[in-house]
């Protein structure tokens, strides 16, 4: 008899990440396609599946998601610039082709809950997560749960105090330069420079500017909710930027608010091979056969 | 044999309110008076429920305040301007006299928490609850639990953008004119105009700022944690001034994330007679008899 498998849908804008791993996280096949129309790129994940005994799966979507299981849309994706995919019933489609239990997230909550099992918040009761690339998300979780009311979180959008010396327009067509999206996406590297991200210099003035938002947003998020973690994924900060960062946390703070050791608070995730929603979504497949 | 009664104590940083009120929250005496040294402040404390039966005891108390159960320093009063209170044991102090069960929180959490369980929050799962008074503080509830990882909340820190018209240089010792309180307490009123809040006019401009700075965390605390209520409590902002907090919210999110009607979302306590805190503290005291 087969055995028995957790599924894993990171389902991005531009490409899903489909794989199957044991109950101890080890990938057993894991498969890249791009994201095209909704029936074609979930027959692919579904015909993926079927090969496997799956017992549950995990899915990390792209947003907006509605993720109230009490809601009458809920599972659907809501309102997209992706016109195909507006009002798309996901879970109902995945749930006619496998009927096993499923949770349905967010794709930075997948990625919160991976770095928060098996990444850097490993051992930690809090995390939050916040992914800076073609757009700005985060994801909290306390004890074991996400925080999100009646509704997932939109962390990126935010409201940021502006660098003095960034006088960039803001590159999110909702809030201009008001939100962190609108300042540290990867877009608005290239938006100020006319330079892709990937061919500047580190010591280039913008990654200074990225780095000042995101020592707001992690002191913003440190009084807002303490948690024991901020991990900053994403490839428009690197590893080297996180001093920057933990620095201009610093000068927000101004000595006002008591805080463990930066360097243990502030911090890149720890999955490799950019896997943390994929490790997360198996958490998340655990969690709902428990429950 | 005595009714059991619960205890609330409401430690604010001018004066101490303690009350007793049945199980169901009627209260049976309450009584005021100055904060002075911790020593006479306490011990007068202590007097007053010394004339009741108390089943368990509700703290709110000014802060920072260590409310980490599991740490060294639970139940003390941190590092605070008001030299006589840092370092001090206010639990222990409390439990030499009475051996029951206590709950110990902010100030501001204990408001939180009366206006979810007994206030505007009354049905709702999740709430946030800001104070705008001589200082500004926020407290977040989700399914009947603080958000608050490692440290309890210091949301009247987060940093806001200024309006553009406003020039005021900040009342924040610490954050001057970067965060929420160093723009919207209650000293900015007379900071900005030279005249005390109560005297002003309610279309002066100056609440016209306060009302953008709290729209506009009214939004950040949505996108952040979206709670079914965020409730803005003190005396700063008014119920008249609650269509203009709602309208900048609106403005801020510029159509980007869906809301519950504003109307709904965006209040003030319900709970009259200032007592958010202490009908809190009766509902904390409850909550830890029963753990």
């Amino acid at each position: 008899m087969a055995e028995k498998l957790l599924g894993s849908i990171e389902a991005g804008g531009t490409k899903f990440v489909v794989a199957v791993a044991d109950f101890d996280y080890n990938v057993k096949e894991l498969k890249k396609f791009p994201t095209t129309t909704p029936e074609k790129t979930l027959a692919e994940a579904i015909n993926f599946f079927e090969h496997f005994d799956v017992a549950s799966i995990g899915v990390g979507s792209f947003g907006p998601v509605d993720v109230k299981v009490e809601s009458e849309t809920y599972g659907h994706v809501l309102n997209t610039p992706k016109a195909d995919w507006s009002g798309f019933d996901f879970l109902e489609t995945l749930k006619v082709a496998f009927d096993i239990p499923m949770y349905f997230t967010t794709d930075v909550n997948s990625s919160a809950y991976g770095e928060y099992t098996k990444g850097s918040g490993l051992g930690a009761d809090s995390l939050v997560y916040f992914t800076l690339g073609t757009g700005v998300g985060g994801g909290a979780i306390q004890d074991g749960k996400f925080i999100g009311g009646i509704d997932h979180a939109e962390m990126g959008h935010a409201t940021v105090i502006a660098h003095p010396e960034d006088t960039y327009e803001g590159g999110c067509p909702f809030h201009s330069n008001h939100c962190f999206e609108g300042l540290a996406s990867g877009p608005t590297l290239e938006g100020r420079t006319g330079a892709k991200g990937e061919t500047l210099p580190r010591d280039h003035k913008v990654f200074d500017f990225i780095s000042y938002y995101a020592g707001q947003i992690a002191f913003n998020t440190f009084v807002n909710m303490a948690p024991e973690k901020i991990v900053f994924g994403g490839s428009v900060l690197q590893g080297a930027d996180m001093p920057k960062v933990r620095e201009y946390f610093k000068q927000f703070n101004n000595g006002y608010v008591a805080t463990p050791d930066l360097e243990e608070l502030i911090v890149r995730p720890s999955i490799e091979n950019n896997r943390s929603a994929t490790i997360g979504n198996f958490g998340l497949a655990l969690k709902v056969l428990k429950e």
